[in-house]
C-alpha cells in the first residue's frame, strides 16, 4: 500500500505473514509474463494462496459465487504461475502468468482491462475500447448450468 | 474480477459507471510503463479518480492516513500516467505510469513488490528478495512529522 512506516518486521523481513483483510482476503493482481499486460485483480483468501504457491496455477476466492476458484476450471483457460511477488505490507500479490488460450478475461477477451479512460469535455469522462477483440466466444465456453 | 457475467452494460459499454466498494473505494494498479512490473496497488475513491484523469498525475486514498493522497507529495516522486484502464466490471483501475525518482514504494524501492514467494519444505512458503536494491533512503525522504 506504500502508506504504513513503522513496519520493520513486516516490511524487511523474510517471515511469510500475509495479511487477509476482515474477509479473509487479499488482492491479486495477475499480469502476463510476456508482455507486463495486467490481465485481471481478483482476490485470494489462504487457501487459494496456498494452492497457487503450491501448484504453479492461479487460484483465487471468487467473491459472487462465495468460492475457491481454479482460474480455467470452465474454460480451460488455466494460468501457468512463473513468478509470485507479494507487496511491502503484504496485503496484495502479484501472479506473473502464461495465461493459457491467450484470454483471461470472461467476456472472452485477453485482459479485463479493454477500456480505456480519459479527460472528456467539460470535466467528463470518455471510456473507449482498447485490445477488445475477443479470443474466444464466452457463450460457446460457458455452458448453461456453469 | 472476471467472475460475474449478465452484466452486458456495465462490460460491453462505453458509459463510466464505476462501481465504488462498500468503503466508497477502487482498486487501483499502478505499473511502470516502460518495464510492465507492478509498481503498487492502492485504492482511490471518487475524487481521487477524477483527479487522476483531469490532471495526468496519480491521485489515491490512503485507507490507513483515511485522506486523499496525491502520489509524490512528500516524496516529489509523483507518478505521470500515460494511460488509464478500468475492468470489465468497473471495480478496478490500471494505471501506466512513469514513475519519477525511479521509487514508488515508501520503503525506498523501485516497486512494493521486493520480494517473491515460492513453495518451501513441507508444504511451506519461501520468501526471498528481489528487485530489492534501495533507490532512496525513507529516513531522509520522510521527515518528521509527516
Amino acid at each position: 500500500m506504500a502508506a504504513e512506516p513503522n513496519q520493520p518486521y513486516i516490511e524487511e523481513g523474510l517471515v511469510f505473514q500475509p495479511k487477509f483483510d476482515a474477509s479473509g482476503l487479499l488482492t491479486c493482481v495477475a499480469t502476463d509474463a510476456a508482455t507486463g499486460d495486467v490481465l485481471m485483480v481478483a482476490h485470494m483468501n489462504e487457501e487459494a494462496l496456498r494452492k497457487t504457491i503450491a501448484s504453479g496455477e492461479a487460484w483465487y476466492y471468487s467473491r459472487s459465487r462465495q468460492k475457491l476458484w481454479h482460474k480455467g476450471e470452465s474454460s480451460g483457460h488455466i494460468q501457468r504461475v512463473t513468478e509470485i511477488r507479494m507487496d511491502c505490507d503484504q496485503d496484495a500479490i502479484w501472479l506473473r502468468v502464461e495465461q493459457l488460450g491467450g484470454a483471461s478475461c470472461h467476456t472472452g477477451r485477453h485482459s479485463c482491462f479493454y477500456r480505456a479512460l480519459s479527460a472528456g469535455e467539460q470535466g467528463g469522462v470518455t471510456v473507449s475500447f482498447v485490445d477488445a477483440n475477443r479470443v474466444f466466444d464466452p457463450a460457446a465456453v460457458y455452458k448453461k448450468g456453469h
